[in-house]
């Protein structure tokens, strides 16, 4: 029972209509960390530069997530600076993007990371995304997320890592974009056409759906009155998704379903506060509890009450 | 078993990316009666012009539906033209409106259909809203829609005749303008305090959400790839969604959440072709069937093989 994720781990400057913070802890294989390592033993390859506070790191390290493979050089940190307008919260303005070291990022897998029944290659460069398949011995499940700034500058590429996984992650409008098509369901077909078993196509506050050969199945996102931050949700949901995943050591489209669940509870805390600070208190009981409620909002015979929030009028 | 419905009888002109038709059957009140009479008696209260063909009144007659308080007189009937984008299917454009006859209308009940089990106002000036619930006699579920336009134009006297109704039916967008948040839970608490018991506020592409006091439903949309026209979606759902419970007679929440299946299926065969085209062969067994693939496409057991659709590949 163990993933493997690369991809950034960051320091992030965030404003949204209800406060700001500045090089808070984030990137997407943070996120992915914080969240799967709730689930299941999780070992994280990326780089961080010496303006990386070592609380954070221990952070994670304090969740058993194994940072063997996070690369400590000089240099800068990846830093991401973004804004979310309250009528859109479902797409970051991104203001700055700094590379720093993850310019000449060079994943290296340490050998039992390469045994992982579970890779995710959160959404970087194709070319390292690549360069983690290579190193990795026939997991059970590889994954991968992308988006629209590789579709656009080297979609040959990505079409060929994509050939290689079995699960593609896309927000809605970058399957879209991948697809050359409106249609959703097309989308799915160009992408499933490929060789992947299941597209998870992201759709932010409308939920999440999950696309195989001849199944759908969607899981709403949880009515939430009051959301902070909405970044990391996505790879938050990846990091519940892949966590349930692995830790039931089921790999079929009906333990994917229920994963999806997982994966939309854990972005719905996620996006409750400020970088990944929700999830530091966050129990897998509190997941259950969400993932329990969201069989009740779509079945026809559920209860359905409500708890974080309340209609009581 | 019957409801009464008051709205538009018009002649559309509606663009689409696939096509055009011009002066075609619409307006919300014909959409409501060609999807309900599916399911129960309809009666209809509307207005038209000396243009307005014979044929559209045969076949909504043809339909079992009642259309003595639908008044015919010399003028022009309501026309709208609208266009709808490749990237935004879910929001018409206007173009044209052309209010005819409209202008002037004063609905007048004959004295069966005040007697009515259920009282649709379709979205029209919330005064001849008013004027029609002053007709009716105690049914036992009265339900309205409305547009920004009202929420604009006269929110005090919409909020008065909201006051009166068991169902609100709006779109998310307009939900949100008239609860002035953009919290669409926060606006289910202001609009069910005015005494609504249900909200459903109506997604387009991505499903419809039922607010109750301690209750939540959400239902997705029918993954279509193929949408030729988007006009009277929002309309014929309701007419799925009341038409179900006029003719089980249950106004229970239990009820209303498989109610929100009916009207989803409904929506999304309304939006395969233009004007009520699709509706015209359309059977009860083809919506059970649709209503069916619902339970399975958010239940974690589920089978959700695709029908219309397929992801062969």
């Amino acid at each position: 029972m163990s993933i493997t994720v690369v991809g950034s781990v960051a320091l992030d400057t965030v404003e949204t209509p209800f406060g700001k913070v500045e090089n808070a802890l984030g990137g997407a294989a943070t996120y992915f960390s914080t969240a799967a390592s709730l689930y299941t033993q999780v070992q994280l390859v990326g780089v961080v530069g010496d303006d990386f506070p070592e609380q954070h790191v221990e952070f994670l390290r304090g969740r058993g997530v194994d940072v063997r493979g996070l690369q400590r050089r000089p240099g800068q940190t990846f830093h991401w600076a973004g804004r979310y307008e309250y009528d859109n919260l479902n797409n970051a303005q991104t203001l700055d993007t700094q590379l720093g070291l993850f310019a000449s990022f060079d994943p290296q897998l340490p050998d039992d990371y390469r045994s992982a029944d579970c890779v995710f290659l959160a959404n970087i460069d194709p070319a390292l995304q690549l360069k983690v398949l290579e190193q990795v011995r026939q997991p059970k499940l590889a994954a991968l997320d992308s988006m629209n700034f590789w579709i656009t500058s080297n979609k040959p590429l990505l079409t060929e890592v994509m050939r290689k996984v079995d699960v593609v992650l896309m927000n809605e409008a970058e399957a879209l974009e991948y697809g050359e098509t409106f249609s959703l369901v097309a989308a799915a077909r160009k992408i499933l056409e490929l060789g992947p078993k299941v597209l998870l196509a992201k759709k932010g506050e409308y939920g999440a759906a999950l696309f195989a050969r001849q199944t759908y199945f969607f899981a709403p996102a949880y009515p939430l009155e009051v959301v902070k931050d909405p970044t990391g949700a996505g790879d938050t949901f990846a990091g519940g998704f892949l966590g349930y995943l692995s830790r039931v050591g089921d790999y079929s489209l009906a333990a994917m379903k229920r994963a999806v669940l997982h994966g939309s509870a854990m972005a719905s805390f996620t996006i409750e506060d400020y970088s990944i600070d929700r999830l530091r208190t966050l129990t897998l009981a509190d997941i259950e509890r969400r993932v329990e409620q969201f069989a009740h909002f779509t079945n026809p015979r559920g209860e359905a009450i409500f708890d974080t929030l309340s209609l009581r009028v």
